[in-house]
Protein backbone atom coordinates (compact mmCIF):
# COMPACT_ATOMS: atom_id res chain seq x y z
CA UNK A 1 0.00 0.00 0.00
CA UNK A 2 1.45 3.15 -1.33
CA UNK A 3 1.71 6.97 0.64
CA UNK A 4 -0.75 8.10 -1.44
CA UNK A 5 -3.46 5.70 0.20
CA UNK A 6 -2.09 6.72 4.13
CA UNK A 7 -1.45 10.29 3.70
CA UNK A 8 -5.02 11.10 3.50
CA UNK A 9 -6.30 9.48 6.13
CA UNK A 10 -3.42 10.79 8.21
CA UNK A 11 -4.24 14.43 7.31
CA UNK A 12 -7.84 14.10 7.71
CA UNK A 13 -7.09 12.80 11.82
CA UNK A 14 -5.29 15.82 11.91
CA UNK A 15 -8.11 17.93 10.74
CA UNK A 16 -10.67 16.77 12.41
CA UNK A 17 -8.88 16.95 15.98
CA UNK A 18 -7.77 20.78 14.68
CA UNK A 19 -11.09 22.25 13.76
CA UNK A 20 -13.52 19.84 16.58
CA UNK A 21 -11.35 19.95 19.33
CA UNK A 22 -8.86 22.89 18.67
CA UNK A 23 -6.40 19.89 19.70
CA UNK A 24 -2.55 19.81 17.79
CA UNK A 25 -1.23 16.09 17.01
CA UNK A 26 2.30 15.79 16.38
CA UNK A 27 2.55 12.44 13.81
CA UNK A 28 5.24 10.17 13.93
CA UNK A 29 6.75 8.02 10.83
CA UNK A 30 4.27 5.70 9.41
CA UNK A 31 5.32 2.85 8.97
CA UNK A 32 4.74 -1.25 8.31
CA UNK A 33 3.06 -2.84 11.44
CA UNK A 34 4.73 -6.31 11.47
CA UNK A 35 4.92 -8.10 14.83
CA UNK A 36 4.55 -4.65 17.16
CA UNK A 37 2.44 -4.58 19.80
CA UNK A 38 0.11 -1.15 19.79
CA UNK A 39 -2.18 -0.65 23.12
CA UNK A 40 -4.97 1.85 23.65
CA UNK A 41 -8.07 2.08 25.53
CA UNK A 42 -10.88 2.81 23.00
CA UNK A 43 -10.73 2.18 19.34
CA UNK A 44 -13.17 3.04 16.19
CA UNK A 45 -12.74 0.83 13.64
CA UNK A 46 -15.02 0.93 10.19
CA UNK A 47 -14.92 -1.08 7.43
CA UNK A 48 -14.38 -0.49 3.96
CA UNK A 49 -15.89 -2.22 0.20
CA UNK A 50 -14.87 -0.76 -3.23
CA UNK A 51 -14.79 -1.50 -6.57
CA UNK A 52 -10.58 -2.27 -6.46
CA UNK A 53 -10.76 -3.47 -3.57
CA UNK A 54 -11.75 -3.86 0.90
CA UNK A 55 -9.81 -3.42 3.76
CA UNK A 56 -10.17 -1.64 7.56
CA UNK A 57 -9.06 1.31 9.63
CA UNK A 58 -8.84 1.80 13.08
CA UNK A 59 -8.22 4.76 15.06
CA UNK A 60 -6.86 4.11 18.64
CA UNK A 61 -6.80 6.68 21.74
CA UNK A 62 -5.32 5.92 25.20
CA UNK A 63 -7.84 7.06 27.99
CA UNK A 64 -6.44 10.06 28.80
CA UNK A 65 -6.16 11.65 25.20
CA UNK A 66 -9.84 10.80 24.52
CA UNK A 67 -10.76 12.61 27.76
CA UNK A 68 -9.15 15.57 26.70
CA UNK A 69 -10.64 15.75 23.30
CA UNK A 70 -14.21 15.33 24.84
CA UNK A 71 -13.35 18.11 27.36
CA UNK A 72 -12.30 20.03 24.23
CA UNK A 73 -15.28 18.97 22.12
CA UNK A 74 -18.07 18.96 24.59
CA UNK A 75 -16.85 21.37 27.57
CA UNK A 76 -17.36 18.74 29.83
CA UNK A 77 -14.64 16.18 31.41
CA UNK A 78 -15.61 12.33 31.77
CA UNK A 79 -14.33 10.35 34.59
CA UNK A 80 -14.19 7.13 32.37
CA UNK A 81 -14.61 6.26 28.79
CA UNK A 82 -18.64 6.26 28.77
CA UNK A 83 -21.01 6.13 26.67
CA UNK A 84 -20.85 10.15 25.71
CA UNK A 85 -16.65 8.90 24.93
CA UNK A 86 -17.51 6.51 22.46
CA UNK A 87 -20.04 7.97 20.75
CA UNK A 88 -17.43 10.64 19.96
CA UNK A 89 -14.83 8.37 18.82
CA UNK A 90 -17.45 6.50 16.60
CA UNK A 91 -18.49 9.90 14.94
CA UNK A 92 -14.24 11.08 14.78
CA UNK A 93 -13.97 7.41 13.24
CA UNK A 94 -16.88 8.50 10.50
CA UNK A 95 -15.09 12.09 9.83
CA UNK A 96 -11.77 10.84 9.42
CA UNK A 97 -12.46 7.77 7.20
CA UNK A 98 -15.19 9.95 5.55
CA UNK A 99 -12.61 13.02 4.91
CA UNK A 100 -9.98 10.14 3.53
CA UNK A 101 -12.89 9.13 1.23
CA UNK A 102 -13.32 12.31 -0.50
CA UNK A 103 -9.46 12.87 -0.98
CA UNK A 104 -9.01 9.73 -2.49
CA UNK A 105 -12.35 9.58 -4.76
CA UNK A 106 -10.54 12.77 -6.09
CA UNK A 107 -7.67 10.42 -7.57
CA UNK A 108 -10.00 7.59 -9.04
CA UNK A 109 -10.19 5.01 -5.92
CA UNK A 110 -13.62 4.98 -4.28
CA UNK A 111 -15.08 3.00 -1.56
CA UNK A 112 -17.54 2.73 0.76
CA UNK A 113 -17.83 3.18 4.44
CA UNK A 114 -19.58 0.44 6.66
CA UNK A 115 -20.61 2.02 10.02
CA UNK A 116 -18.66 2.27 12.62
CA UNK A 117 -18.08 -0.14 15.78
CA UNK A 118 -16.15 1.80 19.00
CA UNK A 119 -13.90 -0.79 21.37
CA UNK A 120 -13.64 0.36 24.98
CA UNK A 121 -11.31 -2.10 27.14
CA UNK A 122 -7.79 -0.78 28.99
CA UNK A 123 -5.04 -2.14 26.76
CA UNK A 124 -6.76 -4.09 23.94
CA UNK A 125 -5.18 -4.83 20.60
CA UNK A 126 -6.52 -4.33 17.41
CA UNK A 127 -5.48 -7.25 14.91
CA UNK A 128 -6.99 -5.76 11.09
CA UNK A 129 -7.01 -9.39 9.06
CA UNK A 130 -6.54 -8.96 5.32
CA UNK A 131 -4.35 -10.29 2.73
CA UNK A 132 -2.47 -6.76 2.61
CA UNK A 133 0.10 -5.25 5.14
CA UNK A 134 -1.46 -3.01 8.04
CA UNK A 135 0.26 0.76 8.04
CA UNK A 136 0.36 2.08 11.61
CA UNK A 137 0.78 6.03 12.12
CA UNK A 138 1.36 6.92 16.30
CA UNK A 139 0.30 10.25 17.17
CA UNK A 140 1.85 12.40 19.91
CA UNK A 141 0.11 14.90 21.98
CA UNK A 142 0.91 16.70 25.52
CA UNK A 143 -2.45 15.00 26.44
CA UNK A 144 -1.86 11.55 25.36
CA UNK A 145 -1.16 9.28 22.45
CA UNK A 146 -2.97 7.94 19.38
CA UNK A 147 -2.40 5.99 16.29
CA UNK A 148 -4.20 4.99 13.52
CA UNK A 149 -3.78 1.48 11.75
CA UNK A 150 -5.42 0.96 7.74
CA UNK A 151 -5.07 -2.29 5.73
CA UNK A 152 -6.34 -2.85 2.47
CA UNK A 153 -6.46 -5.86 0.40
CA UNK A 154 -3.77 -6.83 -2.17
CA UNK B 1 -34.90 -5.18 11.99
CA UNK B 2 -36.66 -8.30 11.92
CA UNK B 3 -35.63 -11.54 12.58
CA UNK B 4 -35.34 -12.16 8.88
CA UNK B 5 -32.30 -10.41 9.08
CA UNK B 6 -31.14 -11.71 12.61
CA UNK B 7 -31.40 -15.15 11.88
CA UNK B 8 -29.29 -15.87 9.20
CA UNK B 9 -25.65 -15.20 11.56
CA UNK B 10 -27.31 -17.22 14.36
CA UNK B 11 -27.91 -19.71 11.67
CA UNK B 12 -24.25 -19.32 10.48
CA UNK B 13 -22.75 -19.38 13.91
CA UNK B 14 -24.18 -22.72 15.26
CA UNK B 15 -22.88 -24.08 11.53
CA UNK B 16 -19.11 -22.56 11.81
CA UNK B 17 -19.11 -24.09 15.26
CA UNK B 18 -20.56 -27.10 14.48
CA UNK B 19 -18.23 -27.98 11.33
CA UNK B 20 -15.02 -26.59 12.32
CA UNK B 21 -14.94 -27.78 15.65
CA UNK B 22 -17.65 -29.91 16.21
CA UNK B 23 -18.76 -28.03 19.15
CA UNK B 24 -23.01 -27.72 20.00
CA UNK B 25 -23.58 -24.40 21.36
CA UNK B 26 -26.92 -23.22 22.53
CA UNK B 27 -28.46 -20.21 21.64
CA UNK B 28 -30.44 -17.86 24.13
CA UNK B 29 -33.18 -15.43 23.37
CA UNK B 30 -32.08 -12.79 20.34
CA UNK B 31 -32.89 -9.39 22.15
CA UNK B 32 -32.61 -5.27 21.46
CA UNK B 33 -29.48 -4.62 23.14
CA UNK B 34 -30.13 -1.40 25.37
CA UNK B 35 -28.07 -0.32 28.57
CA UNK B 36 -26.41 -3.96 28.39
CA UNK B 37 -22.84 -4.04 28.89
CA UNK B 38 -21.56 -7.72 27.09
CA UNK B 39 -17.60 -7.99 27.75
CA UNK B 40 -15.61 -10.58 26.00
CA UNK B 41 -11.76 -11.19 25.82
CA UNK B 42 -11.47 -11.64 21.63
CA UNK B 43 -14.08 -10.27 19.43
CA UNK B 44 -14.63 -10.04 15.67
CA UNK B 45 -15.55 -7.51 13.50
CA UNK B 46 -16.38 -6.94 9.88
CA UNK B 47 -18.41 -4.25 8.20
CA UNK B 48 -21.13 -5.05 5.85
CA UNK B 49 -21.92 -2.14 3.17
CA UNK B 50 -25.28 -2.76 0.37
CA UNK B 51 -27.06 -0.55 -1.86
CA UNK B 52 -30.07 -0.88 0.45
CA UNK B 53 -28.54 -0.60 4.04
CA UNK B 54 -24.98 -0.39 5.83
CA UNK B 55 -24.22 -2.22 8.96
CA UNK B 56 -21.80 -4.05 11.09
CA UNK B 57 -21.20 -7.65 12.65
CA UNK B 58 -19.35 -8.75 15.76
CA UNK B 59 -18.84 -11.73 17.42
CA UNK B 60 -17.25 -12.18 20.70
CA UNK B 61 -15.87 -14.78 22.56
CA UNK B 62 -14.33 -15.80 26.47
CA UNK B 63 -10.79 -16.62 26.47
CA UNK B 64 -12.20 -19.90 27.53
CA UNK B 65 -13.81 -20.80 24.69
CA UNK B 66 -11.61 -18.88 22.17
CA UNK B 67 -9.04 -21.59 23.13
CA UNK B 68 -11.36 -24.30 23.16
CA UNK B 69 -12.32 -23.35 19.70
CA UNK B 70 -8.52 -23.39 19.03
CA UNK B 71 -7.74 -26.43 20.46
CA UNK B 72 -10.47 -28.62 18.55
CA UNK B 73 -9.89 -26.80 15.13
CA UNK B 74 -6.34 -27.06 15.02
CA UNK B 75 -5.57 -29.87 17.86
CA UNK B 76 -3.14 -27.70 20.25
CA UNK B 77 -4.08 -25.24 23.01
CA UNK B 78 -2.75 -22.05 23.21
CA UNK B 79 -1.90 -20.48 26.63
CA UNK B 80 -3.67 -16.84 25.92
CA UNK B 81 -5.14 -15.21 23.07
CA UNK B 82 -2.07 -14.92 20.83
CA UNK B 83 -2.08 -14.24 17.12
CA UNK B 84 -3.40 -17.96 16.14
CA UNK B 85 -6.31 -17.58 18.04
CA UNK B 86 -6.94 -14.02 16.45
CA UNK B 87 -6.45 -15.15 13.11
CA UNK B 88 -9.16 -18.16 13.56
CA UNK B 89 -11.26 -15.30 15.03
CA UNK B 90 -11.10 -13.66 12.21
CA UNK B 91 -11.71 -16.74 9.81
CA UNK B 92 -14.97 -17.50 12.08
CA UNK B 93 -15.73 -13.94 11.63
CA UNK B 94 -15.90 -14.41 7.64
CA UNK B 95 -17.22 -17.67 7.21
CA UNK B 96 -20.44 -16.70 9.71
CA UNK B 97 -20.75 -13.35 7.74
CA UNK B 98 -20.45 -15.48 4.60
CA UNK B 99 -22.75 -17.62 5.19
CA UNK B 100 -25.40 -14.94 6.16
CA UNK B 101 -24.64 -13.05 3.39
CA UNK B 102 -25.76 -16.20 0.88
CA UNK B 103 -28.82 -16.73 2.88
CA UNK B 104 -29.81 -12.74 2.91
CA UNK B 105 -28.66 -12.48 -1.15
CA UNK B 106 -31.57 -15.08 -1.46
CA UNK B 107 -33.70 -13.45 -0.13
CA UNK B 108 -33.15 -10.22 -2.17
CA UNK B 109 -31.02 -8.43 0.40
CA UNK B 110 -27.39 -7.97 -0.65
CA UNK B 111 -24.57 -6.54 1.02
CA UNK B 112 -20.34 -6.57 0.30
CA UNK B 113 -18.45 -7.43 3.31
CA UNK B 114 -15.32 -5.49 4.14
CA UNK B 115 -12.57 -7.24 5.56
CA UNK B 116 -12.49 -8.64 9.40
CA UNK B 117 -10.85 -6.91 12.35
CA UNK B 118 -10.17 -8.85 15.77
CA UNK B 119 -9.63 -7.37 18.77
CA UNK B 120 -8.19 -8.31 22.02
CA UNK B 121 -8.08 -7.32 25.55
CA UNK B 122 -9.44 -8.98 28.87
CA UNK B 123 -13.36 -7.31 29.59
CA UNK B 124 -13.49 -5.56 26.45
CA UNK B 125 -16.90 -4.11 25.31
CA UNK B 126 -18.53 -3.79 21.43
CA UNK B 127 -20.48 -0.40 20.91
CA UNK B 128 -22.23 -0.44 17.46
CA UNK B 129 -22.85 2.83 16.25
CA UNK B 130 -25.38 3.15 13.64
CA UNK B 131 -28.59 4.61 13.21
CA UNK B 132 -30.64 1.24 13.82
CA UNK B 133 -31.17 -1.00 16.84
CA UNK B 134 -28.51 -3.32 17.82
CA UNK B 135 -29.72 -7.12 18.43
CA UNK B 136 -27.83 -9.45 20.52
CA UNK B 137 -27.72 -12.99 21.29
CA UNK B 138 -25.97 -14.96 23.38
CA UNK B 139 -24.88 -18.43 23.17
CA UNK B 140 -23.98 -20.61 26.05
CA UNK B 141 -21.29 -24.10 25.72
CA UNK B 142 -19.75 -26.46 28.26
CA UNK B 143 -16.71 -24.53 27.46
CA UNK B 144 -17.50 -20.62 27.94
CA UNK B 145 -19.90 -17.97 26.36
CA UNK B 146 -20.15 -15.90 23.28
CA UNK B 147 -22.24 -13.66 21.83
CA UNK B 148 -22.87 -11.96 18.24
CA UNK B 149 -24.17 -8.13 17.89
CA UNK B 150 -26.08 -7.32 14.44
CA UNK B 151 -26.74 -3.54 13.81
CA UNK B 152 -27.93 -2.31 9.99
CA UNK B 153 -28.85 0.93 9.40
CA UNK B 154 -32.24 1.73 9.41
Amino acid sequence: MEAQFVNPFLTSLINVLQTMAQLEIQPEKPHLKKSEIAKGDVSGLIGMVGPQTKGSFSVTFDEDMALEIMQRMLGERSESIDEEVTDMVGEITNMVTGGAKRILSEKGFEFEMATPVVVSGKGHTINHKSDGPVIIMPFKSPHGTAFIEICFDH
